[in-house]
């Protein structure tokens, strides 16, 4: 199964002709999992090789402008472009809580009837998530009613054991979410592929005198089979060792995580999506708004061994290496090598405006 | 003073590369008054010559997403962008009920303390602007604090006698707001610049004797003076016919005007920006979403007999003249031509993003 990481929107704060409003796509085979939807996003998508109609999650990591401000305007124009069919899936939407109401109120004011059917879920952040004070009540509805196309979501609260929340588990996914500490709540999101189980190995079918048919898929399958002889043949005899899922790994605005399952969950990820919002000559700065620095996401890359660190949400200040010369003040460059310095010069990537980038099938290891 | 106007989206329904979503800005001496404002206009507003910055006025037409969901946006950037200076003045947001709301919502959840002073100036349509039964209340609160700093505005009815609303009534500036019909209630809005006092005509200041000095302004400003030698001089005597001022007219989504007004207000518009979602082709899809054709447009035109027409809020099956074949489907130079064939080849021009169109100054006309 294919899979690879799409950079719709790299900038923080606001969209700019450079970068983007914060958007990440994450695409398996066709479909389409949209990660945060800043003002934009829905042409960002149409100048990338992605299709906006594929989406059939969307996950927002917290409700600052930058991040959320493009919802509205996407849902809308899916909804203009789609054909209504009653078979659909549900989009899903996941997102801290508010932004049901935030989506509610939108559309009732634009009077948007989205033609296809979709769920909220919401996240109830904690207290610590922020600093002391900050943490506002938006649960409360204002009444209107439920849009006709809208499903009743979940309120999902913190697995207090786990210290994550569970939202989606499915025979190929499972998504969590973790604690981020912000100037308002944010959540980090791992969504880690299950294992498969390996291949069946041609050479130990043929030399038990498996036949060809109906038992190859049994025993694909995990079912042990009887031959005419009377030998019986376990998976285990035949398959290849489970083929490992591959893990993505994309945090909100950040300057660190709350408790220790942010760790964990991104524990040996193939691909970490980090911010770095500033430089770490402004690290107090980046720190007292709640962001991170290229060190600060090194360290948590180097903690969680990461294979792969990529840093996003840039200060507009820093522009894309191809619009800005190498030395000058506020060069992206330098962010690079700020991060790779503490991960032993391990390579680091920037991340731009519609770069692509693929997370390749793991390789079966073979029983012998 | 100089006057411009800047399209910075002119595609219907949604943004796209091609076409921003609605957004038409005039300039006049460096302040900047914006109409409508679809997702992506502050990024739109980057790509131009124009600063976000120099916003003193927004005016919303309707309240269709591709007609204001980028105004949070822009208020956000317009806010993180500039130093608080405490007495500037707030700027002024007119719009149809529910937009106050709107901005309070999406203030409130996004967490953005704008840091100017800004007021919403609310019109509420009546019955006939859209199809029975289409009209909602959004007048309703829901509870949400004002912003701090959100100056209370006012509840705009329409002027029964007048027909229309008057929103701004300054020396140099008196603007109205009138019906349209669409699906919701629209409006369009006539700028009309005031008559300015004609020139002083230096050969008849000599003739009469008036010394060079404060008479001049006196005279300038209509106050008669009397001359050292007795004679009075009344400024009708030495001035030249007042300089007419100028009238630009920007209509919202509509199938037609609502009453009467529309027309007096836009009678002889040196500027008659009107929408042509579709093609004369397509006349009776247009009339039933509550749309204009080139015709349609042209038609009012006429009516009106504005001195130069421009089209805009574009199906996004036009394509703009440079990426698009002449003569191939959804040719844009078609919906010229059937505009142009009704204005007797009057030269009609098609709103393309970033298309600036001066608006000079009247000529002083000489009282000889």
């Amino acid at each position: 199964m294919s899979m690879d990481v799409t950079f719709l929107g790299t900038g923080s704060a606001y969209p700019s002709p450079t970068r983007g409003a914060s958007a990440v796509a994450l695409r398996c085979e066709g479909a389409c999992w949209l990660f945060d939807c800043g003002e934009g996003t829905q042409t960002q998508f149409m100048k990338s090789q992605l299709k906006a109609g594929r989406i059939t999650k969307i996950f927002i990591t917290h409700l600052h402008g930058d991040h959320f401000f493009g919802l509205p305007g996407l849902l809308c124009t899916i909804s203009l472009q789609s054909s209504p069919a009653a078979s659909k899936q549900p989009m899903e939407i996941f997102g801290p809580v508010g932004l049901r109401n935030f989506i509610w109120k939108t559309m009732e004011l634009s009077r948007s009837e989205l033609t296809f059917p979709y769920v909220v879920h919401e996240l109830v952040p904690t207290e610590d998530q922020c600093p002391a004070g900050e943490l506002r009540d938006f649960s409360h509805r204002d009444g209107a009613d439920r849009p006709p196309k809208e499903i009743q979501g979940r309120t999902i609260l913190l697995d207090s054991v786990e210290g994550s929340y569970v939202l989606v588990n499915d025979e190929q996914f499972l998504v969590k979410a973790f604690r981020l500490f912000h100037r308002i709540p944010s959540f980090g999101f791992s969504v880690a592929e299950k294992e498969r189980p390996g291949r069946l190995n041609a050479q130990k079918l043929k030399d038990l005198g498996v036949p060809p048919g109906p038992a190859y898929g049994k025993l694909k399958n995990g079912v042990t089979v009887v031959l005419e002889n009377g030998v019986k043949v376990s998976p285990q005899d035949v398959l290849e060792k489970p083929i490992p899922g591959r893990k993505i790994c994309i945090l909100g605005d950040c300057s660190g995580v709350v408790g220790d399952e942010g760790v964990k969950l991104c524990f040996e990820a193939d691909l970490l999506v980090h911010e770095a919002t500033l430089d770490d000559t402004h690290m107090d700065k980046a720190k007292e708004y709640g962001h991170s620095t290229p060190r600060m996401a090194a360290e948590f890359a180097k903690l969680c061994r990461v294979k792969k660190l990529v840093l996003t949400h840039f200060s507009q200040r820093y522009k894309p290496p191809l619009v800005s010369g190498e030395g000058e003040a506020d060069d992206i460059r330098e962010l690079k090598k700020q991060a790779e310095s503490v991960l032993d010069f391990q390579e680091v990537t920037l991340a731009e405006d519609f770069m692509v980038i693929d997370i390749p099938k793991k390789k079966t290891i073979s029983i012998t």
